[in-house]
């Protein structure tokens, strides 16, 4: 699948965000003349209202779950708050005993603001760690988990090293103790083949930017049977569940890459060996670079750098100007200037998180890409490394 | 301004939903190009952040307040949920003894939804009717206005009537109760001119679809120095207010409108002539028709219509078969067979609510169209009316 790519920059960030496929540049001007509202009885409004479905349609069979299952949210971070806020609101009075969560300590900022501000209104949060090879700690995992755990949110892959959680497992072991099992799965779709009713989670994330696809469109997944409270109340669209004018063209969109979601999965296979080769190239031309969470099960396209003594924004900035694109800290709030809460909590100090900095590759990344930004990228960490020596 | 519309067809429902603006075609393939997270901090994603906020600062001008008290959302639903329940959130405990909320008898389900949810957290809801003629009734607003008071949300116009409140003189009593006053401006966006500032409200909703841009973008005005509590929790985006990868493409061509918006209002305001000779021509045609709502102040483009003895949904089937897009009950739920809360509200039984019919025009509509239209519908009430003499 190719996407919209500006020949005269290489994009490496593609977990921040991904061009959109660039049939959609084609596709999107027709399906402009959908705009109709789908709450509309008329044919103007139940055209718009069959694309709409259409797309949850290619969108359940790329996931493995059935369309009912699918609700239309504005894009991952709303579905993680409708998740996690929507479940607590629902059923935490069925059962008040049950008053803890539990997460990683490498959760998305969507899911651990979420999960605080239920901590202010009286829930525990237990916290699972990762170990610096970039697993997650199992058997502190076992331990919190009792007849107290209300929920627990474990993401699928983490945004920024690309280390991917036992997910099935995880969540089996959430049911046996009675838990919710919530899924940040944003950064999985279209890099890891899953089926949601085989993976057994309760609920999941998905967004559309993500995933080739626009800005300001997502799902949320919701087993059938649950029924979280709302987080939008108002008129009764998406089977009452959230409310406002579906975003058509952006479901239309999201649809539409997954229609070619096999496609999109097998050529992101192929992202491994790109990573892989670029990473030896990059641990032979810049010898006290080392690869962080590279132990531990990895997405394909993520490689998470640290070179000891260079300010990973310093790099950012020098290799922006150089045409490069890739990003420090998380993919989604890089204007942060705080290291990198998920490498800290990996055991980097902040002095080390400061000087790493994430490579993510996608479907319209090159060999020869990775060629020029190896190449490039050691003549700038040479140039700042001396730099800081005088 | 042009519009996106299949000649094909006659829309009269543009309170539901509007075409979009034809430039927008023009535009979108190129504001694609722009799809870089705003968020990132490399050249990628400051060219699409940059974008996003020159939509900010069309949309602050068209609508007379600053950029920054704007927030970003995915539509008038969003909006008015994160205003009420926000504000709730945020500084409620401050002063516990303000446990009313007043709305009117008409809001969209999005205020009265979020308004009944907090209900069960122990608020008191005050309603505010309206008159037969589409009026508020300012003495009830008096009278439930107290320093229990927490809070009033009041439409600035009606989705089925068109019926406009005086928002000013309600917002600036409200204050003088030491209330908070949110409005759902989301019917007057284009319609009616003002400058929020001098309108005096603390919080108003606005959606883009509504506003011949796209479905799935909003945005919250906000006036400086208030801070109601996230509704989506999260990354830092829209300054710590509004969690999630902004929705560029939406804001943008929302932005875009916005800066055509005077000629869109100067536009608007033709549309009263066209209406005005619709209603007369559907008064001498169909003798027993009458206009609800129309002594009242109404928006120009909205005729809310009510032929006794006539099912509103049978007459718009037959109407759609021959070409016409109106609707009858609600704007964004038309799917429902509920009579119309609002026009119950009003008064009508809940057979002459369902008798009724509202058609809305806008910038596509001609003279051509609704004389089209005001022949065929004749033509169907006389056909309907003498099978049901059967």
């Amino acid at each position: 699948m190719q996407v919209l790519l500006d020949e005269r920059r290489v994009y490496l960030d593609y977990n921040a965000t991904t061009p959109p496929a660039h049939f959609l540049s084609r596709q999107i001007p027709k399906w402009l003349s959908f705009w109709g509202n789908p709450s509309s009885v008329h044919q103007i409004g139940q055209s718009a209202r069959s694309l709409f479905w259409s797309s949850k349609l290619h969108l359940a069979k790329f996931m493995g779950c059935e369309a009912l299952e699918l609700i239309a949210t504005s894009g991952g971070s709303e579905s993680n708050n409708m998740a996690i806020k929507g479940l607590y609101e629902k059923y935490f009075s069925q059962d008040i005993k049950r008053n803890e969560i539990i997460i990683s300590t490498v959760e998305h900022p969507s899911v651990k603001a979420p999960v605080e501000s239920l901590e202010k209104k009286g829930m525990k949060i237990r916290y699972v760690p990762v170990s610096f090879q970039g697993n997650l700690d199992l058997s502190v995992y076992q331990s919190v988990l009792s007849e107290k755990t209300f929920m627990v949110s474990i993401m699928y892959a983490n945004n920024e090293t690309g280390n991917v959680f036992p997910v099935s497992r995880l969540a089996k072991m959430a049911h046996e103790v009675g838990a919710f099992f919530h899924c940040d799965a944003v950064q999985a779709l279209g890099k890891v083949p899953f089926n949601l009713h085989e993976l057994g989670v309760d609920t999941a994330s998905f967004s559309a930017h993500k995933f080739y696809a626009l800005k300001g469109a997502g799902v949320l997944y919701c087993r059938k049977g649950l029924l979280p409270e709302n987080l939008i109340h108002g008129g009764p669209q998406e089977r009452r569940r959230r409310s406002g004018t579906e975003n058509v063209l952006g479901m239309v969109c999201f649809g539409s890459v997954a229609e070619k979601g096999l496609e999109c999965l097998e050529s992101f296979q192929k992202l491994e060996k790109l990573r892989d080769k670029m990473e030896s190239d990059i641990l032979s031309s810049i010898r006290s670079a080392r690869i962080l969470g590279a132990e531990g099960e990895r997405l394909k396209n993520t490689s998470c750098i640290h070179v000891p003594g260079i300010q990973g924004e310093t790099l950012l900035m020098n290799m922006d100007l150089k045409g490069y694109s890739f990003s420090v800290g998380s993919a989604c709030h890089s204007g942060s200037l705080n290291p990198s809460r998920v490498l800290t909590a990996m055991g980097l100090n902040e002095k080390e998180a400061r000087s790493a900095f994430r490579v993510s590759l996608g479907l319209g990344t090159t060999q020869e890409h990775l060629d020029r930004f190896v190449s490039d990228l050691t003549d700038s960490v040479k140039r700042i490394q001396s730099f800081s020596k005088l």
